[in-house]
């Protein structure tokens, strides 16, 4: 399907199938735009009735279309339309648009409906965008599907949505702010193409930079974050991921017909493909004039020129509170402003050359900021002054000029509306970011640089841990043949092993005489907990007896620990009392785990035990596969790291020790798909070891049917 | 001289000292505004030189001007202008507005030149504006004493400024987006007027609905928040407070040599007078918008109107992410919905009346949302689909002809800018809030409630806790007269007897048969810890043994701590030890301080003892005298709040009796101006109690030195 893609974006020759001479008609906007758009190829209208509509020479039905046809636009009802595919199929049509709607997005016969274009779309091997999407718009192509009014300018964005309407508002947006476009894709409900589709073909392609969408759901987790993932080491991508709240997920299932997955899930997901998550159109719109228009900042100093105090503070403020820091200026640098401002200017970063700066003055201090060693952006802050607001066009094309090669990112904040329009009309169109507020260029600089950090990171290999997979596998398929939906403690032991996970000495006591024997064995103190494949929470029967130092203890706590089990969980078998040498003292409780996403596969979780997972709700993701990268960034982005750096001169913990056990999570996770849930808790650190205190794991449900 | 801003604001005659026949020098300019204005009252030009000027007779000099003038403007160097008041204040003129620069923002010399001008203002009771400023301008009056271009329209959004350049900015976006001032005021270097002598005359301003400001720094700290909150509880009051971070401070401090304040105090300031803190001028101008026009929502229910789903999704995400709802509908609303809706319109909210809605749909919709009796607020969200926007203007007028008038706030997005912007001009021009994207409106309804829930909390009262004041007093004194730093465990004892504070029963012992006896009288298990007016850090002489069970435990541990502090600090004056009840276990552990800020006094402090607040920084502030509901707010304010509300079926801690220490601390720290910082840590607290287990006391040095 995906080499035909390039005939859904650049077809030569167009048939609508339903086109109409009401000019209220979607059949009929569809060619008055394609005409209006002036594209180059051919037209072929297909209608019933009519003769020739908006001067062309109508055809009555596919068949008796012309032979070679790239792409079909569907604005017929539902019933024909399905029918229409299967003949444009076996015309050998490569690329089809539905925009009809009535199908998935209402449920019941609708869905059935959508499959049976999904099955013919495959017979055919048909990039079928839609339906129920208001069509595409390759301005580069002259070419434009959509029934909506207005066409962009050329540009290099390119937008997915899987929301027409928003479609319809971004392009409205784009037609008053004068915004330059290359595609424009509205995906309806995405029964072929898809997100990922879209992202693989603007990734390649030549004339868009920025690659924006819109989406409720992802249709295919793995292959979206694999392909944008290559994507954006060269293009950025920003993507809205709505239904993210409760209220917003029901509003979302009731629009698309799509099931949102977790929000989590897709954070982690965005985060490990480089794509930059947005929540609003407007930063959206903001980040888009940035990376459309500047090279990457290649570090975070950020130097600002100001001729206002009070702006240039709330700039530094801002600033101060990002990923950017405020440049130290060279010596040299400092110098040479000393050069050409007056006496009463703050030579320091915010640099402000005061309100009386005319255009020269602005230029002459850009001129030396463009050169200064330690800046890597440049941000160009202006109150409308009587001295400046005559010469603003002079600035505006001045700046232009000094700034259009550079190699830094260069944002200007005419701050008004009035007497700098022209002046940011100039910048504008001269693709230098023009911002009203310094607030949105910071912000946006930010994100370009986190962007630039992002690209700059090469791949890291992923690191196999050793492991017996064929003791792993076997004790999973023994749970799953005894229809057990956990493993625990005893049986999960042996996972322990086939991982080479470091526990601390742990043995199964089938008696009270074994266990002090045992106890001797691996030394004092020890813990004994009841061991029993019924008994998942053994606090629920007191099955846990800690702190134990001499035979007798050992003893005594077998016995109460079996016996109490056996009073209380009379069906219970119960196979004895495991024995484990205490933690050594002082260690910290971390917490490592994973649970299977529909949409991303296995999310991996950290935290620190007790009430920092339980309460605060202080815990991290990451999707497996995971790097040691990833597992360093998930240990420091919890909160509560800062304990496990060590406070009041402690030592920090072990930290390599900790990813290790993460990774050995993230491989277990891969390994053993039957494996729905799996949690280490605790797992004891301090600033030599991690040992996995315990383990549990959750056999899923379908599994279980399946044996 | 309050009395004499009226003479500021609404003059009958002005005199301009410093007037210029040069069109580019400012005593011109401010000339010509007055005169664009349409200024009605009289205009006295005072220049050495010119005979007349822009039509006006010249006066010579202050001398020769006529008798009453009620407002000078000045403009000549700062010599003359510090000269030119000492006339003016000789001549009876009420009101100064000094732009002239060079003063306390230069340092030196022009810092003594401002002590001058103050000096004199106060002499002659002269209401005086800047210097260093822009001036001023009052709409309503036609008055317009600026060097600024353009005029504002009239409105009822009122602006401070101690930025001019921010001042021109606002004014320049003002005029472009045609939004209406009321007052526009440049305060300068504030020598006499500042923020508080503004939000003082704006509260009681009839023309004032909204106040904004801009600020770098606040001159009285307690009056500024008196006043602020008078107004709040009538009128909005949004400051961005500018130099939160390090670098804003520094170029702050470099700006008009404002010495910005501790922010934690600002934005505990803020709060305690109801004003909303804004941080960047988008949001500034996003709020205006909405309280200048709209009432606020009566609770936190939004009820969502869309015609497509994508938005209506975001905007839901948006709501649920904020203090608001989204409205559950009555059944009777819905009921009504279902008649005027087409079948595949989604009923509930966000109510989605698809693509294909047109006006009609619109304002039906509409009419049965406003009787809503679950709706709070109403959002109208637009794309520019084929279907709508043909009839944009109808739309639009429709809105305003049923909405100006309900009790219910309401906003409208009309995404796009092209075909949209005749319907936004509409609303606009009619007072119906209309932005671009959702997430301004929604954040701007949002303060709005959060504003209302503040209007509508009663004033409540402060309660005085009963104490022993004059002991109090001599404890401080006692320290201050022996030039101690520190008030620790033995004088501190005296402290917690004065305020009634409870604590762990607690001795002082000079010898181990004392400790003993004093041991068995309170009861086992004891603590022991060392009593020196010298050791304020226990732990580093290890001064503190817990857990004592038995008399000779605690014999042994008084020789062990009161040799060991010989040993490590021969120079120590040692008292002996304090015995003390130990804590009952699963006791936890919280921390109320306070510490005085310059700006605003006692800067109340809570937190969870240990690493929450010494690693996590998990701390809630509160500005003297605190309310009861203050102290609640900042027991719940921190994020391990949790923690003492229980887990795990444990129960909540006695949070009153928490309360009632942070109120003894807020009423310490007024009682005791000579303590520059107090800390009850640790306060011990379970379900039945709370116990202050150590207090620390630090005088000011400033009182050191005085005895």
């Amino acid at each position: 399907m995906k080499q035909n893609l390039e005939y859904l974006f650049s077809p030569k020759s167009i048939a609508i199938i339903g086109a109409s001479s009401h000019p209220e008609k979607i059949g009929h906007i569809v060619l008055q735009n394609l005409q209006e758009m002036n594209f180059k190829g051919e037209i072929y209208p297909v209608n019933p009735k009519a003769k020739t509509i908006l001067g062309l020479p109508v055809f009555s039905d596919i068949k008796s279309l012309p032979k070679k046809i790239d792409l079909a636009v569907i604005t017929v009802p539902r019933g024909l339309a399905v029918k229409s595919v299967e003949e444009l199929g076996e015309k050998g049509v490569k690329a089809v648009i539905v925009i009809s709607a009535g199908f998935k997005e209402i449920g019941g016969k609708g869905y059935h409906q959508e499959q049976k274009l999904i099955e013919i779309a495959k017979k055919y091997n048909i990039a079928l965008l839609g339906p129920n999407c208001l069509g595409l718009i390759n301005t580069h192509a002259n070419l434009n599907t959509t029934f909506a009014t207005g066409i962009p300018n050329k540009g290099n964005i390119s937008f997915f949505s899987q929301s027409g309407a928003l479609c319809v508002a971004i392009l409205d947006w784009a037609l008053g702010e004068n915004i330059g476009f290359s595609k424009f894709i509205s995906l309806g409900n995405k029964a072929i193409l898809d997100e990922t589709d879209m992202i693989e073909y603007l990734g390649k392609d030549p004339k868009t930079k920025v690659i924006l969408g819109y989406i409720e759901n992802v249709c295919s987790g793995e292959k979206f974050i694999q392909t944008a993932k290559k994507v954006t080491r060269n293009k950025p991508i920003l993507l809205i991921k709505s239904g993210r709240t409760a209220a917003g997920a029901r509003a979302a299932s009731s629009h698309t017909g799509a099931i949102a997955g977790s929000d989590k899930a897709y954070s982690t997901a965005f985060s490990k493909a480089g794509i930059i998550r947005v929540f609003d159109v407007e930063t959206l719109f903001n980040l888009a004039l940035a990376f459309s228009t500047q090279p990457l900042p290649q570090g975070p100093n950020l130097t600002i020129i100001t001729n206002s105090g009070g702006p240039g503070i709330m700039a530094a403020d801002i600033c101060e509170n990002s990923k950017l820091q405020m440049t130290r200026l060279s010596a040299e640098t400092i110098q040479k402003l000393k050069q050409i401002l007056p006496g009463y200017a703050a030579l320091y970063n915010p640099i402000d050359i005061i309100g009386d700066a005319d255009a020269k003055r602005y230029l002459d201090t850009i001129d030396v900021i463009v050169d200064d060693p330690n800046t890597h952006a440049i941000l160009v802050l202006l109150s409308p002054t009587s001295a400046i607001a005559p010469q603003i066009t002079e600035l505006a094309k001045g700046i232009v000029k000094k700034c259009k090669n550079i190699p830094k990112p260069i944002f200007c904040v005419f701050m008004g509306k009035h007497h700098v329009k022209k002046g940011q009309k100039i910048l504008l169109d001269n693709n230098i970011p023009c911002y009203l507020f310094p607030e949105p260029a910071i912000r946006s600089l930010e994100t370009m640089y986190k962007h630039w950090e992002w690209t700059k990171k090469g791949e890291i290999k992923i690191e196999i841990p050793k492991r017996n997979l064929e003791l792993a596998k076997k004790v999973i398929n023994e749970a799953i043949v005894t229809k057990q939906r956990e493993i625990v403690e005893f049986q999960a032991l042996k996972i322990l092993q086939a991982y080479n996970l470091p526990h601390p000495k742990t043995k199964l006591a089938r008696s009270s005489d074994e266990a002090m024997h045992i106890a001797e064995e691996i030394g004092f103190p020890v813990v004994l907990k009841i061991a029993s494949p019924s008994i998942s929470h053994k606090t629920d029967v007191k099955g846990v007896i800690i702190n134990l130092n001499s035979p007798k203890e050992v003893k005594n706590a077998f016995l109460e620990i079996t016996s109490r089990a056996q009073r209380l969980r009379p069906e219970a078998h119960i196979t004895g009392c495991l024995v484990q040498k205490m933690a050594p003292k002082g260690c910290k409780e971390v917490i490592v785990g994973f649970k299977r996403d529909d949409q991303f596969g296995p999310l991996i979780m950290f935290g620190l035990g007790g009430i920092y997972v339980e309460v605060l709700k202080d815990i991290s993701f990451g999707l497996a596969p995971l790097t040691r990268d990833d597992a360093q960034n998930m240990i420091r982005q919890i909160k509560s790291y800062l304990l496990l750096k060590g406070f009041r001169g402690e030592p920090p913990v072990n930290f390599k020790a900790i990813e290790d056990i993460i990774l050995i999570m993230s491989q277990l996770s891969l390994d053993l798909p039957e494996v729905f849930e799996a949690e280490f808790n605790p797992v004891l650190v301090n600033d030599k070891e991690a040992l996995v205190a315990d383990v549990r794991l959750i056999i899923s449900a379908n599994n279980n049917k399946k044996n």
